[in-house]
């Protein structure tokens, strides 16, 4: 059995590391703010759609060195800490660990890459809808599917033992040809979402799909992305962008990951989501500039200028 | 001596009326909130550059029809409320009495030529940073100029006439063969920064002037302004669109009347500032990506959605 580590214990690592460890997995937990929390009352899933239970106890651990060497690090932090990962990490490392990214938005394998190497890398994209609503407590909103992929190369022997590991826990999962198609299709709804909830005042996602105005610049924004994938040779078709809306419909009144970080004034993943995508895509001249304007206007509503 | 009312006692109705009458103009001033305070202790006027006065005592009313019928009217409030101006305009209206918007962004002449006969319809573009600071209380921040124009056709005896009136009264004051050009000229400086002001989060103006991406992203702005004035026959040269910036730089950190209107949670003049340029250029078909997405995030963040 592999022994795994979560790195980042808040929505999407407690949440994919408590399915793992209830299907009976050795799933080890490093938690900072929310260790005590967790290491007394174990971490609590509630579905919207689902039976709602809670992993306790839980391997709960303050710091990596405690949890020592793993096969497989699912990483789970804000992408705003990559910083950290050095530290985070190396502890974690033996001969043939896996890493792992689960985290939202591009650059993150990229930058694991480049500190680990790249035959370690992979990724799995969250397609979900998860809120952290108290510590150790995750609600689970909007049960979507996990999609892994190497980050360089076509599906592996790895990619297929993730995908079993997750499948066997309940999870809905697919193996992808590219990590990079992925990621585009991905901010196909992070970018107008998570982006326009925060600059239209902060509003939910329902205001977005009920308003033509909105929806159409979500829209909009999201053929931009088309165009630059498309540079890098990734077909997003036209029907995968309408899904989004079906999709987004369901969600209710539902406050992105990004919103709820600006609102509680916490930093905002803005390069990983807008900033990556507009310097990919403008850099093969794709002319996108209403993911410009969301770009910097995120930005300075962060105080970042 | 032409008997003048100002309509809206406002920032810019208080002061162009307070320098009307302070150079011995005939001025009467309607107010709705601030009638006791400023019946009580006159229109306070500060500047940054400049001699502080006070006017008083002041020819102050609650009703139009207590000031009756005059030969100039000053239009001064928010064109938010525009639909309330057939009843404030009635009583004070003779054979040949002027009307002469002052109000900010497109359409506010056409709504009063619709009103009262385009016959009577004239418009005094301010070019200017005041604020209201408390009631009856003027902060002029920066001493710009005044265009008088015709709704309809080039410069004529009355402009003429309003020009000398301003001028008397120290107010630096030109006569504008368009009105048209003229507002497109005033909304390159109002739509990127009453605009970005409010969707950057509520920055003031500085904020943009002295960054590299706001900058650019305010200048794109005025650019599709360009463009769809063009589209009717006006000329914006570049240079003006950067002097835009130099003014702006004088300004220090600024709040433009929308993102206080905002921030108090007024009603914010959308329509005329975003609205109705980008109504007109894109029924030109000049693409206008920018300001129809400013356009529609200000709606949404003022809950129009």
């Amino acid at each position: 059995m592999p022994r795994i580590a979560i790195i980042g214990t808040g929505a999407i690592g407690g949440y994919y590391g408590a399915m793992l460890a209830k299907a009976g997995n050795d799933v080890h937990f490093l938690l900072r703010n929310d260790y005590a929390t967790v290491h007394e009352n174990g971490i609590r899933v509630d579905f919207a759609k689902g039976e709602n239970f809670t992993l306790y106890p839980v391997n709960a651990y303050k710091s990596s060195a405690d949890i020592g060497v793993v096969d497989i690090v699912l990483i789970a932090v804000k992408a705003t800490a990559n910083d950290q990962l050095t530290d985070l990490i190396k502890p974690l490392i033996g001969e043939n660990t896996w890493l792992v990214t689960m985290q939202n938005g591009m650059g993150n394998a990229d930058h694991l890459a480049q500190l680990f190497g790249a035959e370690r890398v992979l990724a799995a994209i969250c397609f979900i809808s998860l809120n952290r609503i108290a510590p150790g407590h995750i609600y689970n909103l909007f049960n979507g599917y996990l999609s892994v992929a190497e980050f360089q190369g076509t599906p592996s022997p790895r990619t297929a033992v993730l995908k079993k590991l997750f499948e066997d826990a309940g999870i809905k999962c697919d193996e992808l040809p590219s990590l990079d198609e992925t990621l585009w299709r991905k901010l196909c709804w992070n970018v107008p979402f998570n982006g326009l909830t925060i600059a239209a005042g902060g509003v939910t996602t329902d205001v977005i799909v009920n308003s033509e105005e909105l929806s159409d610049l979500a829209r909009k924004l999201m053929l931009e992305l088309q165009s630059a994938a498309a540079a890098f040779g990734h077909t997003i078709p036209d029907e995968f962008i309408e899904k989004q809306f079906t999709l987004t419909r369901k969600m209710g009144a539902y406050k992105p990951s990004s919103l709820i970080d600006f609102l509680e004034k916490r930093p905002v993943e803005i390069e990983p989501i807008w900033g990556e995508p507009l310097h990919r895509g403008t850099a093969k001249n794709i002319p996108m500039p209403r993911l410009e304007m969301l770009y910097r206007l995120i930005k300075a509503s962060c105080g970042k200028f």
